[in-house]
């Protein structure tokens, strides 16, 4: 655990761009509290909570960084001293939120805070600020949805070491398990498979395939179980995979593998649809269509995707009303599934990135309904 | 991990005092999102982001819950089914705000939300509102506060769980070894010793003692070190510990030793200080007083404490400014600590239970500098 290296000019770049997207939004500033846009502009992972640390990026002006002093310490693991920010600390009884206020030029001020800003401290600082924020997310969204040639780098790496997990996941599923023992093997491969650590781990058998958020449980694995594995990690500096193939213990009744083959179409079509200029919800609408023509569209209860990147849910959503205009660099979920309670249900899902021509999957394992010798 | 089992009369009972609070308040209902709050009122572990769940308590009127479809199965893990609340569930396209709005009674309202509610769900509800929320720290300050039998319960169960833990400490703490082996024996004995998880250990060695917030480093312990030990876990329903002692590799120069027994007296002072009536920050200035006539106040550089309960750090906080008188049930950390950066540092920590009579603590393990032969 030797100290973090933090490239200044990586950091440097984002704030600046983060201040001009900012300005040309008529606000005067960001405040940004712990989470993955803090992450994203200075690279700190701080999570305080109670006592508030932020970032204050003003639409024209200097960058700097509220924080308690008790925090002082942690928040050097971030760029903040290669980009030598200025530092305001506070200590108990002091108002933070006047901090701010100063930070942001000291007047009534529009601007914009973090989706993840809790009500804790949002409700104090509009109150300080004289008027109500707005969400950071419309300013931030245009640079952490477009992933530099870096964080691909890295989704890439995430992904096939992920691709690496699922290869393993058939010797796991052995009628007598339970969810919960596969599902700790599954958390050891997902380390030893070059992730440095673990971010979800669904294992959905029998019925509980059927509940598209299960996580696991201590039911026993059956022959003749469909077996939904979800599973994803993160890669230093904090890049996620996230992909989910389905199982099936011994051959599958013959409607369970001609109602998979459409799932699959499904998630191939929408994965065939992605291409720059094409909406998000045209995505969805692909993988949608395919199902709807086979009579199941009903069951298909979720939306087709989400981005990925530091967090492991971010923009785009690939969902229906969504007409954001996909774009080069961006990356997400294509994860379609079709869900029937009680009963059994099935998904599947890559991460693509969107290139110039169409998308590449950083998820290359096979598609199909994977059948384990029971 | 069997299905939890919910006393419907213990949150029955929460609901409504909650909702008789919201009323006195002159407020339309609570709005309360993923967090302890959440947990507090009905049991639900949910941690949803990106799409709104939320119990809605009208300060007139019958509660309810707003979920995403897909969430359904996991609000079940909840006290939701054995209290039969009304579930309005909804899916990506549908606006849930719209859905709070109608369980609050349709026309703009003040309502207050959970501190933890992310800006991502405020700021559409107040629009969605019409008028601004407060948070509901106020609202629901009284009832999570004050403990019941069942709590303390819990709560002295982990005390002495972790008391176990730290009597493990000393031999733990051979020079050679790195804080991170320390902290993973540790963690693995505060689940052996009867927590359901491990909530935080904080192992700060030599100059690492003298920065409150250091977590643990690859740091080799040496002769002559000061070690800060500062840890807690949850047990079943989700009860914190929280203590901290300190400890000498070898024996302390006599300087520390006497600096260290100001604080012990520090922290004593305060702890008798403790009785209803008395305010959050009497017993504050009662461990700061003592620091201060010996000249130490400038290297005590935070509260002295803060709640515990479903939260490490929740309500109330044992802080200059906070004017809350005690009461009988209230459960709270006395923590005085002193930091000499670059050097040392020292912390005692107990948690305490306010009586009628003064205060009982959960944490027995002796309270001097602990000498761990070299």
């Amino acid at each position: 655990m030797g100290p973090r290296r933090f490239d200044a000019d990586v950091y440097a770049h984002r704030l600046s761009e983060a201040a001009a997207a900012t300005a040309a939004a008529g606000l005067a500033g960001l405040v940004i509290t712990p989470g993955y846009d803090l992450r994203y502009l200075i690279g700190s992972r701080a999570q305080t909570f109670e006592r508030l640390t932020a970032l204050v990026v003003p639409a024209f002006g200097e960058p700097g960084v509220v924080v308690p002093r008790l925090e002082l310490a942690s928040l050097r693991e971030s760029a903040v001293s290669e980009l030598v920010l200025p530092v305001w600390d506070w200590v108990d009884g002091d108002d933070p939120y006047q901090l701010v206020v100063a930070a942001l030029g000291g007047a009534p001020a529009a601007c914009a805070v973090a989706e993840s800003m809790p009500a804790l401290h949002l409700l104090p600082l509009a109150e300080a600020l004289g008027v109500t924020p707005v969400l950071a997310t419309g300013v931030l969204r245009g640079l952490r949805m477009i992933k530099d040639a870096a964080e691909i780098d890295t989704l890439r790496h995430a992904g096939e070491a992920i691709d690496r997990v699922h290869a393993r996941v058939p010797q796991l599923l052995a009628p007598g398990r339970t969810e919960a023992d596969v599902a700790a093997d599954i958390a050891d491969a997902i380390v030893a498979e070059g992730h440095s650590e673990v971010a979800f781990v669904i294992v959905g058998s029998g019925p509980h395939s059927a509940d598209p958020h299960h996580e696991c449980s201590d039911r026993t694995l059956q022959v003749g179980d469909i077996v939904v594995v979800d599973i994803g990690g993160a890669c230093d500096p904090g890049y996620h995979s996230d992909s989910t193939r389905t199982y099936s213990i011994g051959e599958p009744e013959a409607q369970v593998a001609q109602q998979y083959s459409t799932l699959q179409r499904a998630q191939r079509a929408a994965i065939d649809a992605v291409r720059p200029g094409v909406t998000a919800e045209q995505v969805d609408a692909a993988a949608r269509d395919v199902l709807a023509e086979a009579g199941l569209a009903e069951y298909f209860v979720h939306r087709t995707g989400h981005g990925i990147g530091l967090a492991v849910h971010e923009e785009p959503y690939i969902v229906a009303g969504n007409k954001l205009p996909l774009a080069a660099g961006m990356a997400f979920s294509i994860e379609p599934g079709i869900y029937f309670p009680g009963r059994w249900g099935a998904r599947i899902e890559d991460i693509v990135v969107v290139t110039d021509r169409g998308a590449t999957a950083v998820n290359n394992r096979p598609h199909e309904l994977i059948v384990v010798p029971a």
